[in-house]
C-alpha cells in the first residue's frame, strides 16, 4: 500500500486566500461544526474546482459520484472510517445496503467506481449488494473488471412498499444513479430510506438553486475569514425555457452571457486581472460533461450550427435542456508536465476522503476538462486535505490541499441546503426559480 | 508522506480466529454499533496484545497512552478525522483543549508523544495547548525535540471553578497523565470536563476491574462468532493487601500464581498445546512495565530477595503496589528479524487509528516488554486495521491487523464499561473488589 510518487500541479503564485484558510483554521473547523450540528451532509459528493491563482472556486458539485476508482487507495482507511460514522446515522442495527448504479454495463470504468464503493461501504461493516435498474439485468450477472475485481449486478425485486433483492433486504438504498432519466417506478414509493433522496436526481435538481445557495454560504463564510466573495464563487445567470433545436430563447441567453461576461470584467480590472473573461454555458440540469460550451462573447451563443444545438440540448439518457446556466469561467491554473489539471475532492458524510486531477493534455486552461468523449488522465492527490502545515508555505502540497477540502465543503453544505429544500414542496418550486444573489461589495 | 517499508511479523501458523473474524465481519460491525449505541467510548487508549497463534487477547489497556509519535505518520488522516467526530460530543461550539500530561522534562521521546498528540488534535480544528502540573514550571517553556518539533509546557492558572492558562479557558481538558500519583489538587471541582475522567486515573483504577468487565464482553464476542472465550482472553486472579516490602501476602500470591498456571496447564492439555505455561505477575494499579514478574511456579513469588522486592512494591511516583494481579502469560508468537514484537493498537474515541511493533531483541517471547529501562524499537504498522482482505489468506497482514483493531475494540469496550462504573460510587467500591468471572466451558 504505498503511495506512489506523483508530479502534481503545484507551483505557481502563492494565494493569499490559502494564507487566510490557514490562519483561520480553527475557527474554519468550528464554523463547520456548528453548520453540521444544524445540517445533515448528503450522504456523499463530489466538487470540481477550479484553481486559478487568484480565485479557488466550486464549478460543479456532484451528489452521485462517480471516480472512487481514482481515489489513492492509501487514503481508504478515511473513506471506510467515514462510512462508519454515517452508517451510525442511517441505520444503527441493520446492515444491509444496496447500492443501484447507473445504467452503464460496458463502462468498466464506471463499474471499477461502483466496485471501489461496494468494497469501501463493505469495510465499513456493511452487507452491500448491488441491484440493477436495467430490465436486461434478470438474474445475478458477473462482469469482470480491468483491475481484476468483479462486479455483481442483480435484479432489482420489489415487495410491497420495499425494495430489495430476492434474498436481500437492505435497510438503505445508496443511490449512485443520478435519475437524469426521472424516477423509475420501483423507486417510488417505498418504506426504506434513500441516499440521496430521488428529489436530488436531475430530474427535479437544477444547478442554479445550488449556486444560489452557494452564494449565501460563499458570503457568510467570506466574512468570517474576511475575504471578497468573488474569490470563491463564480458569477453566474440562468435561462428559463431554452429551446436550442427551436431556437427559442438565445436572446435571454445572449444577455446572460453578456451580463456575467461583464461583471467578471469589471471584477478583473478591479483586481489587476489580464486574462479575457470567459464563460461556462452549460445544461441547468444535468450531468456535467455532456451539454457544456465555452464562450467568450455573447454572439457565440446566437444561430448555433445543427451539431453546436445537438450537443447543447440533450444531456443524457434523453434529458432535455430547458434551462441554461451562464458561468463564470474560472481558468485552470494547475498544470502537470504542461497538461491542464483541474481537482475534484471526494467527500463522504461531512469528511474530505480525497481527491484527484483531471489531466488533460488536448484542451485549454479556459476548456470544460469534463466533456463527452474526453479521456482525462486520472491523478489522485498525494496529500490528505486535513493535514495543514501552517510551518510551510502556503501554496504547499498540504496546505492547497487543505484549501481544496474547506472549498468543497462549503460547496457540500450548499449541497445539504439544497437538500433540505428539494424535499420539501415549497423548496422544489424554488429550485425551479432560482437566481443569483446580490454579491456584496468587496470588503 | 510515503509509506515506509516495513518487514513485519507475519509468517507463521495460520490462525482459525483470523479467518472466524474475517467470516463474521459485518456482523461484528453491526455488534459494535450496537455496543457504542449504548455506551461512550473512552477519549482514547492503547492495548497491548499477545499473539499466540493459538490464541491473541489483550494483555493491557492504557487509557492514558503515550507513544502516539510511534504511529505511522501515514495514517494520522485517520486520527484527525476520529478527533472530529469526538470533539463533535465533547464541545461542539468551543474550540480550546488543554493536554496535561506526565511530569517529564527530560523523557524527550515521551515529549514527542504529546507534540504529536497536540498536532493531530489542531488539525482536527482544535486550539490546542499544553499546561503541566510540574510546579516548576512557572512561565512558558518551550522544549526542542529531537524530530525537529517542539513543544511549549505552560503553568497552570485555576480561576475558581474553571482550570485553564493565563491566557486559555479551555473547554475540555484532555488528560496524558495516569495519576499515579493521585488526583492533584489544582484539577480537584473543577467545571469542564476532563477526559477521560479523573476517576480513570491510576490511583483509583484497577486491572483487576478491567479484566472482570472484559470477561464479560469477551464471552458475549466469543458467543457472537462461536469461538472458545478463552482464544481471546487470559485466566487472571488477584491478590489483595499485599505488602512486598513486609513479606505479607506472599501466600495468597502463591497460591493465586498456582491457581493460574494450573487452570492454564489444563487448558494447554485440552488444545494439545506443548508450551510450558507462565504467569505475569503485575501490580493491580499503575502503569504497566513497572512492577512485573513472569513466573513459572509458584516458588519463585515467595521468599523474594530485595531486589526483588524493591522492584515490584513501587510503579511509579510512589504509588505504593498493594493489590497485585496474576495474569495467564500469553506467550509473544511474532518476530521481527528473530526479535520477539508485540503489537499495540490505538483508538481515539471508538476508531482504530493505527499500532506499532515494540520490538525488543533481548528478551525471551515469555517476558514484559515494557519494562523499565528497556529499549524497544518501535515498528509502525504498515496497513491499517480497517482493511481486511477476504480474498487473502487470513494471516495476511490486512486481516491480521483487522484481528488486532477488533480484539483492541473489545478491551475499549471493556474500558467503556470500567468508565461507567468508576464515575459511580458503587462501580468505585467494585473496582476494588473485582474477581475473575468464571469463564463457560468451551463450546
Amino acid at each position: 500500500m504505498a503511495v506512489p510518487h506523483l508530479t502534481t500541479a503545484l507551483t505557481g503564485p502563492l494565494l493569499d486566500l490559502e494564507k487566510r484558510l490557514l490562519d483561520a483554521m480553527p475557527g474554519i473547523e468550528a464554523w463547520f461544526r456548528a453548520q453540521w450540528s444544524d445540517h445533515t451532509p448528503p450522504f456523499y459528493g463530489s466538487v470540481d474546482l477550479r484553481n486559478a491563482g487568484y480565485k479557488l472556486a466550486p464549478v460543479d458539485m456532484n451528489l452521485f459520484p462517480a471516480g472512487f476508482n481514482n481515489l489513492n487507495p492509501v487514503f481508504r482507511p478515511l473513506a471506510i472510517q467515514a462510512a462508519q460514522v454515517t452508517i451510525d446515522h442511517l441505520c444503527p442495527g441493520a446492515a444491509n445496503l444496496l447500492i443501484i448504479p447507473e445504467n452503464h454495463t460496458r463502462n468498466l470504468y464506471y463499474l471499477q467506481n461502483v466496485a471501489t464503493l461496494r468494497d469501501t461501504l463493505r469495510l465499513s461493516g456493511l452487507k452491500v449488494r448491488v441491484g440493477s435498474l436495467l430490465p436486461d439485468i434478470t438474474a445475478p450477472t458477473t462482469i469482470d473488471l480491468p483491475d481484476g475485481n468483479s462486479l455483481t449486478l442483480e435484479p432489482l425485486v420489489r415487495r410491497g412498499r420495499r425494495l430489495g433483492l430476492a434474498d436481500f433486504d437492505p435497510c438503505v438504498i445508496l443511490l449512485n444513479n443520478d435519475l437524469s432519466a426521472g424516477l423509475p417506478e420501483v423507486l417510488r414509493g417505498i418504506d426504506q430510506a434513500i441516499m440521496p433522496p430521488a428529489e436530488a436526481g436531475w430530474h427535479t435538481r437544477r444547478k442554479s438553486q445550488h449556486f444560489h445557495l452557494y452564494d449565501q454560504v460563499a458570503v457568510e463564510f467570506a466574512d468570517l475569514i474576511g475575504i471578497d466573495p468573488w474569490v470563491i464563487n463564480p458569477f453566474w445567470g440562468v435561462c428559463k425555457g431554452v429551446d436550442f433545436q427551436a431556437r427559442t430563447g438565445e436572446e435571454c441567453l445572449a444577455e446572460t452571457v453578456r451580463e456575467v461576461l461583464e461583471r467578471t470584467r469589471v471584477k478583473y480590472r478591479e483586481m489587476g486581472i489580464s486574462q479575457t473573461p470567459f464563460v461556462m454555458v452549460k445544461a441547468d440540469a444535468g450531468t456535467y460533461g455532456m451539454g457544456v460550451m465555452s464562450v467568450k462573447d455573447p454572439s457565440e451563443v446566437v444561430g448555433l450550427n445543427r451539431k453546436q444545438r445537438n450537443k447543447m440540448a440533450v444531456v443524457k439518457e434523453g434529458l432535455e435542456v430547458t434551462d441554461v446556466l451562464v458561468q463564470e469561467g474560472v481558468p485552470t491554473f494547475e498544470t502537470v508536465n504542461a497538461a491542464v489539471a483541474e481537482p475534484v475532492v471526494y467527500m463522504l458524510d461531512r469528511f474530505v476522503i480525497g481527491g484527484f486531477y483531471r489531466v488533460h493534455t488536448g484542451r485549454g486552461d479556459d476548456e470544460n476538462l469534463n466533456a463527452p468523449g474526453m479521456h482525462f488522465v486520472p491523478l489522485a492527490f498525494e496529500n490528505g486535505c486535513t493535514e495543514p502545515d501552517a510551518a510551510a508555505r502556503p501554496d504547499a502540497p498540504p496546505n492547497r490541499f487543505y484549501a481544496y477540502g474547506v472549498i468543497s465543503r462549503l460547496a457540500l453544505l450548499a449541497a445539504s441546503h439544497e437538500i433540505e429544500a428539494l424535499t420539501t414542496p415549497a423548496g422544489l418550486l424554488d429550485a425551479l426559480a432560482a437566481k443569483p444573489a446580490e454579491q456584496p461589495e468587496p470588503v
